[in-house]
């Protein structure tokens, strides 16, 4: 038996955190989102990577809510002294991550390996997929025009009004072969679809060849977790994106976007009369995960919805 | 009036901050060695030219007698952790001065203009220059085979026995023409070479087309500054090289080495005996650079020196 998610950074990995501590963590495989990976001041950064690194390596920065736990950020003082570009936070601990993957990258190294090899390092026993070792990067088209995806999220906040966003390589890139065959492995119990955002997180995965129609083809059932608690996003843009792409800011709409591909929706019960129509098995369970507790709470609640199909 | 010093890392730092201190510093010239420069990690460092920054910028680190002041070593740590490279040690503030400057090579900047940026951020007054944009590398046959610098000098701790040292690339090299003209410069004073390693810091400056004829072109007096003080190297493996090299381990034996290109030696009156012997003005100061006081006494010294030509 086993178990696939599909994860971008901070939200998303605190529901993967809730399934490694409830499952027998080697039957959990976590596909990373890298439609935010960047290059900047000459590394190679995957955010939502590095994120559920921290994040299932029990490093996680809890004060902050991102990054490494016991950081410091003397490099970001030095970088500014020297007129570098300090618009991207970049701990010292983290640099670290970003220097030696950069560092194997060049060495012919896939992102995979490298992954896989940094949460061997760190301990973690689940499996931590980047979706594809080809270039992906999530692009939007704003009112300002087109930004890539970092200058968008952290050096604007996601302030520009988005009216299109692209996946620029994903229809020439190869999803991970190795989560395209665990979806098909009869072993599989559920698909978990992380409270992610929809559009920024989840949709650069779902964008890759072959990945919806080997999600529809799958033999265990495919659960999304709602992103939206009362019709609100609990943290980041997804309510202002819904309401820029002229969708309406409701959890029944995310279920609506994710379509066929999705066998059972857990929403809050907050949201309990708008999800009633929608055409998907829904589940209720308290989304929203303050402490580690409520994050093993929803992963049980979302396990028990996979495994009785409602 | 100006004076031009040649220089490595810390001893001849030391003497450069001397120097900096007693003159205008406007007035100032240091050519830094870019012999010991290496790729590590994906970063372009530039170890002599960091420790000439970092002096003169005073923001060296007292207690190490390298790197930067206040520094924290949570990168070290993190890339521990994930299996990386550990023996050439990079604090966490001194990571900027490496990420900006590789990231500014890569943008077709060159080495000379990154480095006079960063003595201007720092507030440094004195003129910086590399020796060269081109690339130089030290490189030392030992009993062990050939060895590229930073692995003879600080992975295997100066430990094998060193048979030849080339400086790879400087027959092709062109030494920074503001070098070559501040040489050839009518206002030109004086000329110091550091109490720096001969064979590791000044010859690969030494080794550079055209350095040599200008020093002896140059209408200064060209003072060079004992490394040997009672027949012992005050810090790294100076005399252990001039023995492996067959050389007498001697202030006389630096002077000789230096042949004809120096005008006046400056050594350590402990040193006396041997040095009256050799065919150049000598004067003697005290040569040991403990304090800030001792830098300024030294280079002082070195001046009136040059002024009256012994």
């Amino acid at each position: 038996m086993s178990v696939l998610t599909l994860s971008g950074g901070v939200g998303g990995a605190k529901l993967a955190l809730g399934l490694y501590r409830v499952l027998p963590p080697e039957t959990l495989t976590v596909i990373a989102n890298t439609g935010d990976d960047f290059e900047h001041l000459g590394l190679s950064i995957s955010p939502d990577i590095d994120t559920l690194l921290y994040t299932l390596g029990g490093i996680d920065n809890l004060e902050l809510g991102w990054g490494r736990r016991n950081e410091t950020w003397t490099f970001m003082a030095a970088l500014e002294s020297l007129g570098g570009e300090t618009w991207f936070k970049l701990g010292d601990g983290d640099l670290a991550t970003h220097i030696e993957r950069t560092r194997r990258l060049a060495a012919a190294e896939s992102l995979t390996q490298i992954t896989d090899d940094f949460r061997c390092r760190l301990g973690i026993s689940a499996r931590l997929l980047p979706m594809s070792d080809d270039q992906v990067r999530t692009r939007l088209r704003t009112e300002e025009g087109w930004l890539d995806f970092q200058d968008y999220f952290v050096r604007l906040h996601s302030e520009p009004v988005v009216r299109e966003i692209v996946y620029a390589g994903a229809s020439q890139a190869r999803a991970n072969p190795d989560f395209l065959a665990a979806l098909l492995d009869d072993d599989l119990e559920a698909v978990v679809i992380c409270p992610s955002n929809p559009f920024l997180s989840i949709d650069p995965i779902l964008s890759l060849p072959g990945v919806r129609d080997a999600l529809r083809a799958s033999r265990a059932p495919v659960v999304a977790v709602s992103p939206i608690i009362g019709g609100k996003a609990v943290k980041g843009p997804t309510a202002k994106l819904m309401a820029e792409l002229r969708l309406p800011v409701s959890a029944a709409a995310v279920a609506r976007y994710y379509g066929d591909i999705i066998d059972v929706y857990i929403a809050d019960a907050a949201d309990g009369g708008e999800v009633a129509e929608i055409d998907v098995a829904v589940s209720f369970a308290p989304t929203l995960m303050q402490t580690v507790e409520d994050r093993e709470t929803l992963a049980t609640a979302v396990l028990a919805a996979a495994d009785r199909g409602f």
